[in-house]
């Protein structure tokens, strides 16, 4: 058993990275002043989003800096209210709460919105997007995340993409697909240009980076709603956090390079496959979905779902945490909710979504980590 | 003359503070997690708002973190896309662009809009008010803002609010009046509770703080638009920054508590009575407006607007950059555009508005960065 606390909650916010680059103390200046001070933080800025563009394979042009993944996803869906035209909104029933709630509030304003049922195993299949653009001939918009917050179930975004371009071919209406990359970005390969997305989000704090910074991909500029100065392309108003895209750039570079990617994701494989052979084998607790194996390629190594088979979710968290483990039942985002629409969406009943915890693990997790979790789900368990 | 640089656009953003309060590193959690680490983060964030709440002598209840004063700004007017029925946005002829230009925005979506016409010293008077309320009996909504970012134009807030409380009582109608103060937290008394404003904004950068952190003033909860997570009671989505909040509290109990403010307005009034006093006797150069005091109780003691006549603004900021002084002609947020409509509302005609530059000071402004500024507008003028 470890001694100090075992942190299995990464999903919800990344143990910060120790050194994300300190703020370059001459380069204090607003970005959009016109004087030294200012030139030299526009300098600033606009090296830090070139770095971002090289590591993720895109153009400076297509980057812009917001405070956090859920302002990207808020900025790209409350963009449809400046579009003139009719048209709908879908999205996949497995969306975190930044894009779902979202998309409920835009129906209750008026926008036509349709939602598109995953499968079983909490994925957007290509078949369950087929089946929603078959029944919604008049989408413009979807918006299907990379990889899900709470199973860590995995898109195929290279494919999704093309069945809804061929739509588009057929329609004759522009889509615009967005994803919220928060849960891939720093740990799985992505290429946002290659997969034609027209929008992506990516968050700082997930990566270990600093709160309060995040990116938005798009691929052509559009309206936003929210209007002001003329930061970021007059994409997203407000004086620009130089500092926190400058730590941004930094563990962007450091995490979400290929090998680091490859390295790191061998070794949370690795690890998964550890801790997932032996909770299956454990009494009473069963992985959500079911059928996950060890290895499984639908699922993200970092994110997974698990239950103990009679004890509430809260309970084992609660229990988890008097034993100095800290993991969640689902979004942090929504931890005061009793509501799980993502294992709804799954088709899982009131019980099963009741006792779901959340398990994520970073790049500083250990095998001790997961003996102390593994001994706790043990006790916990044994209370029954 | 100075050797190093005379910073004197402090109304852009601050020179930030050296130690503005250092990450805990053990709260690192997401404080929406229910662990330990999670709590931790949510009693330091939660501490963070008890001293801002002390500073600023409103209820914990009513301030909520945002990323910054823009955010906040657009946070509550788009909180009216919301609200059922009919009724009419006010907003004053000087507001920043994260006021005006949603204030557009929210016309071109549909909104009833009216403009309060200020008077010629960039003041929104009584009279002002008064004359706009008579026109448009159907407000239900006023932003005014607390110092204009451009002229340093004080508005009397508290007989402002009351003459709209009035109107209110006759029409009826609840009308939510709110207030940009980003250019008077830090520098002038503030007591918002005591004004009976419904809401107002605060930014962090221009009190030497971090970046991307921010305040909202809310009176009462109110549907906002983006959702997401349940984050700062449903107000503003997203992962809360923590680490921001906690150097925000700390620069306002720095510099807006009573004796600082008293402290620092004083010598800041001292400075401008010099720099003024001298400008006024300037060839070509004159205030804006012109009769302007060199200690004009209508105006903030860290903010000016002047000109010299006979040279477009920019070239000033040019030339003054190239001599070691970074002022400014407008705000930051539209330094791309020439229009000027605080200018305009103020009734200046094309070449005056053309010609405007800002100068705005801060706790660290000494004399030696007033004569470089001096010495480098008498340069810039007899070049002419």
């Amino acid at each position: 058993m470890k001694a100090s606390r075992s942190y299995l909650d990464w999903a919800a916010t990344a143990i910060p990275d120790e050194h994300p680059g300190d703020e370059n103390k001459t380069a204090y200046g607003n970005p959009s002043s016109p004087h030294l001070e200012g030139r030299m933080a526009k300098e600033a800025l606009e090296n830090s989003r070139s770095i971002c563009a090289g590591v993720l394979k895109v153009s400076q042009k297509e980057l812009f800096f917001t405070s956090g993944g859920t302002e990207s996803n808020a900025l790209v869906l409350y963009s449809l209210l400046t579009r003139k035209g009719q048209g709908r909104l879908l999205y996949s029933g497995i969306e975190h709460p930044s894009v779902r709630e979202n998309c409920l509030k835009l129906k209750k304003l008026g926008l036509l919105t349709g939602e598109i049922y995953v499968e079983k195993d909490g994925r957007v299949s290509e078949k369950s997007l087929s089946k929603a653009l078959e029944k919604y001939t008049d989408t413009r918009f979807i918006a299907i995340m990379g990889v899900n917050n709470e199973t860590g179930s995995l898109m195929d975004l290279k494919s999704l993409v093309s069945i809804a371009r061929s739509h588009q071919a057929k329609t004759g209406i522009p889509i615009h697909i967005h994803s919220d990359l928060v849960q891939a970005a720093g740990k799985l390969h992505l290429d946002i240009s290659k997969w034609d997305l027209d929008s992506a989000s990516i968050s700082s704090h997930k990566l270990g980076g600093p709160r309060g910074i995040g990116l938005l991909y798009l691929k052509k500029p559009l309206e936003v709603l929210y209007s002001g100065g003329e930061q970021e392309g007059r994409i997203r108003p407000g004086t620009e956090n130089t500092p926190g895209a400058h730590s941004l750039a930094i563990v962007l570079a450091r995490r979400a390079n290929e090998e680091t990617i490859d390295l790191e994701g061998e070794k949370a494989r690795e690890r998964f496959k550890y801790l997932i052979g032996r909770l299956k084998k454990m009494d009473r607790c069963s992985l959500i979905p079911e059928d996950r194996e060890d290895d499984d390629p639908r699922f993200s190594p970092w994110i997974l779902q698990a239950r103990i088979r009679g004890l509430p979710g809260a309970v084992v968290v609660r229990a988890l945490d008097d034993m100095g483990i800290a993991v969640s039942t689902g979004s942090a985002c929504s931890s005061n909710s009793p509501e799980r629409p993502v294992l709804e969406a799954m088709g899982l009943d009131n019980r099963a979504r009741s006792e779901g915890i959340r398990i994520s693990q970073g790049w500083s997790t250990d095998i001790r980590d997961l003996d102390a979790l593994l001994e706790g789900i043990k006790k916990a368990a044994s209370s029954l």
